[in-house]
């Protein structure tokens, strides 16, 4: 029950600190027969890492990603699968002077309190250099699912400051550096994260992940249910603040008779529910969306504490983003990739002699 | 790792139907030496129960519970405690005709597909008759956080439909049967609701909660963070679409200068953050918000599918609640204390030895 | 990760003191589908329970089980099963006199050092009784196991004291009081089993479990290993103080020549390996061996403390086995079955693909 | 719920082949503030080694530590430690020509038959290469049960073939190659490895393993008992065929009135029951011993199968162990200080309130 591991039978383990000498990630419970080299990797690492344009941190992480085991000619044996990749530019003096200081929204003072002990490089362990590893246990859990279920996790931004996008055109989401779903708008985009970055201050954003071809059945009830097991995976995201299944916070001022998905022959009529009913999956694409606040690592000079109390001034020059939530786009991704791939193993566990005797109906059809 | 089973330390095992003999719970990894009576429970069943009120279902449960073990002359032993509570108003015929409907927005289908049977009655499994033993496992925990730590976690309704509060009174959320923490509205509520219930239909709802007392440190990064098992631990509450932790879906459009919380010798100036730092626990009160959505089962008809494909009409003639929010506040405050239990079991085991070598600064006091 | 659950995926939870209300299980992750009625439980509770000869204890428990959930119109639903035995034949004041005394061999200094207090009736949780519930959760997996997979488990004693058959034949092991395989020396163990009750005294035993028709491939390397479960289910019953796997202990003074077990066209050559190689099973039968002690709760007085630190004189009168490991045949067997099923399940879950590519060579075919 | 994890609050995540790049661990739940260094690992490693004397496999493994995470200035930070060690002396040559064939006595057979594919390079994941992690991880576990608690672990040899020592004598152990108990049997048991050794046979052996200093209560009933996780965790080591706790097998044989351990006021007046009852520890010294099997890899020659069903002979001629028990003697040793620190952070996190108010009576010290 390691909290740094995240999965029942597809579990993935993370370790490592920002500058620390290596993160890594051992992936257990991954089905033999897979075939997996180092390149599959790359593609969303690249889309993850920093410093592919200037609306991101500069910090120039290379991502080389290690196979240590698990993998024999190039295809997963079942046994533990170790990535490893080094860090490799870790520019330890731009936090040398924070070593006492708390960062106002960071990580330093709640580990200090728990830990009595921190490693102030770069956040340490609190640092998103960590999603790096769940983005690459990702890669593993999407090939599987396409595979066998064409099942298919794509995130996209909805939201940075007070902006949204005007349409939602999946097909340009990967042509754009901020993952926005609606092309004409990029350039107002643009505009506005060089004036942010000029500003030296950070904007919140919304990530919206949705998942199609998942089969009706997976999910757990009760406290092992796919909405719950999404919130937690999505909410262990850094600077994460709030998760939303289907219609989300709207379901607050709506009617029971306008929210109820009418199922039909030709399949469900409507998706308010985001695809899960009872913890459950109904076949149709799962929705769901995620908050990220402002990152706290501001050029702007701030009051705090240090760890003795006393009051001093923090200014951050270290490499930040100036919107944490757009390279989160493929972290989300990922978590949702990895509670579907558990969740189809744990269901073909309890379940597997169920398909073949049940009869699925046109309902069962992703619609919607 | 059963499904039904909630905590890692303080473990809660939940059992049972709507329409069954009996539901129950099997709490394990309880601290020995606290003090429970049957009576303990009485006060937060009531808060949950139906038919206190004409707002919410008419269907008359006793819920007494009956202590089946781990409790010796009134003291909790360190065995685990099972808690029964005998189905006694059941009335079975009202749910007979629906055997082989799926009613819209319920888990019907979802269970169907999965398990290739399904237990009809009342909703079965996926009741939310199964949040009364949440309940009444969250009395022993927050009568173990209240005397160890001086925690109190109190939850009230912050939305219904699109009524809002105008002001925050905590002290008034227990002398109105809405949770409401602005007197002056009751009555507006009581008419608001008058007019549901009439018209068959239902209503959504947003439920915070606030907890006092915590001391910084509970909380496990990466997988296990105090966030993230809260977002598990809530969203897996029937009906639940969305939570948020602090500010939630309003850090979206904050700017990072705006939502940091600064540190000052007389504590933190302010808790957008919501009290959790990292997953880790700040001292701040913690405050998170949950989404409900308007029940599905409603007197008023809608075509729907049945077992063999064919469209049938429902209507769903049983008890219901107009806006399941509303009980749905002391299940809330269950989930967080659980949460909050099973952090603080685990913050000692691993962290046991640092409190004493590390300095309390002034910032950690309660406040923002 | 409860300590009163058993199983990874098919998981056991068992609540319930010797002299409380009721004992009782919460059996979750059991596929649906299974028809279980409460008579199906009869068998190897009747197997199990006391009083059924002169040689056991001459408690009277009458075991009736009452199925609380997780089973609709007699069939399996997927959702927990909670099975209920109230304690009828309780006699506490049986036990009143020694409430502050430690009996030497007993679980009563530990529980009251570990956790401050305890619960003296019968030995309350630390009773054998709790066994009573395992034997019922073994029935579902005995009953799935052999309809699923032609597996069958079965137990018999194999020493008393010193008293070892003369030959091992299985077909007689139901029609004899101490599930004895040689029916030739039963008139032998009576007259030796009341010679030692009326001695006062008590004395070991040694119980064999053999299982056939397992496919190869169950068990998981490194630290789920097939044979690492059977010897942590095991030593988990009451009284038992070693495994054997295979040949168990007699390897320390074997030769590899002579241990490794040779494949040929036919099947193995041998089965010293017990039917498990790496922590997975070969197909071959699964052969384990467990040791009970003799229990500690005689007539014959001995010194002892009190909670006082008085030397005191313990005197046990209650109804008591003078053999322990007889009674715990079936459980033995409960405790294969409840591992079988779990790795039957989480092997599903991860290779239910290979099944189909690998071929089956002859020497996978139960042999040996 | 990784079968290559280890423990429930200590938990040891171990991965990596024989003969891959590498194989390493990830230690999560470890309290911050433990000194921790690369050279720490050397002793333990060492007397893992092959290599050291003629007596073991000659492969030679430099076993070099890096730490890669969760230690920072030295100390341990709370965060999961990450422990590599590059492979060095592959020789794959030595195993390309089994690549396709079955190892009597190996898990080559089991491995290809669960997962459809296996890694043929010396035994791949299923080799004793990975015990060197346990037993890296077992360091950081002594050292803190040392610190913490006076806690000792130390194993030795009782038995190699039919071989036993004539005196147990702890000191002598670490002064000869084979962890053996009695300084006068050291020349006997060089010139029977020797002939062994020339021989092309292996041999079987036993090893004890004692544990002072353990306060009493550590240990969770029912299925979490302090015995239980012992067995599992030595079962799991390659080549395990028996586990003991204190008397183990002799306990068959023995009457209740001689295998009952009295208390009186200086303490246990024996120690049967090898330190622990129901499941929890008395305060006496843990013992329990362990079968290992004598290894299957021998020179001489043996009729087995290919993955074809085709017969074939084997004939190893890699660099193996005549009696791997030898070597096994510190993994014995880890496994059990690995379940002891894990109890001891799970007993802190139930029963923390616990100790400051019980009276410790005399017999609760280390005696018998």
């Amino acid at each position: 029950m390691s909290s740094n591991t995240f999965g029942k039978l597809f579990s993935v383990t993370t370790f490592g600190e920002s500058h620390g000498p290596a993160i890594g990630c051992v992936i257990d419970g991954c089905p033999p027969g897979i075939a997996i080299a180092p390149d599959d990797f790359r593609h969303d690492l690249d889309r993850r890492a920093t410093g592919r344009t200037r609306h991101t941190s500069q910090r120039n992480e290379s991502d080389e990603v290690e196979i240590l085991s698990g993998v024999y000619e190039s295809v997963t044996t079942g046994t533990p699968i170790a990535l490893l990749i080094r860090n490799t530019d870790q520019r330890s003096k731009d936090y040398a002077k924070i070593a006492e200081q708390f960062r106002p929204g960071h990580a330093d003072y709640t580990y200090w309190q728990k830990y009595g002990i921190r490693d102030p490089r770069g956040g340490g362990r609190s640092s998103a250099r960590e999603t790096t590893m769940r983005v690459a246990a990702g890669v593993i859990a999407k090939k599987w699912l396409a595979q066998h279920f064409g099942v298919r996790v794509q995130g996209f931004l909805s939201q940075i400051g007070e902006i949204v996008p005007h349409g939602i055109d999946l097909s340009v989401i990967e042509d754009n550096p901020f993952f926005w779903p609606d092309a004409h708008q990029v350039g107002e985009l643009e505009q506005y994260m060089d004036a942010l970055r000029k500003s030296g201050d950070s904007v919140g954003a919304r990530v919206d992940v949705v998942a199609t071809g998942l089969p009706p059945g997976w999910g757990e009830p009760i406290y092992g249910k796919l909405d719950g097991e999404l919130a937690s995976a999505l909410m262990s995201i850094n600077a994460v603040k709030g998760v939303e299944i289907g219609d989300g916070f709207a379901v607050v001022a709506q009617k029971g008779s306008e929210h109820r998905d009418h199922m039909a022959p030709g399949g469900f009529a409507s998706n308010h529910a985001g695809g899960i009913l009872g913890g459950i999956s109904t076949g149709q694409p799962l929705r769901c969306s995620v908050a990220f606040k402002p990152t706290s690592s501001l050029r702007l000079p701030v009051d705090s504490l240090d760890v003795h109390g006393n009051v001093v001034e923090v200014v951050t020059t270290g490499r930040h983003d100036p919107c944490v939530g757009i390279r989160a786009t493929p972290i989300c991704e990922a978590m949702v990739a990895l509670v579907l791939m558990d969740q189809a193993l744990r269901h073909r566990a309890q379940c597997g002699d169920v398909g073949s005797v049940t009869p699925r109906i046109p309902g069962s059809e992703p619609g919607g």
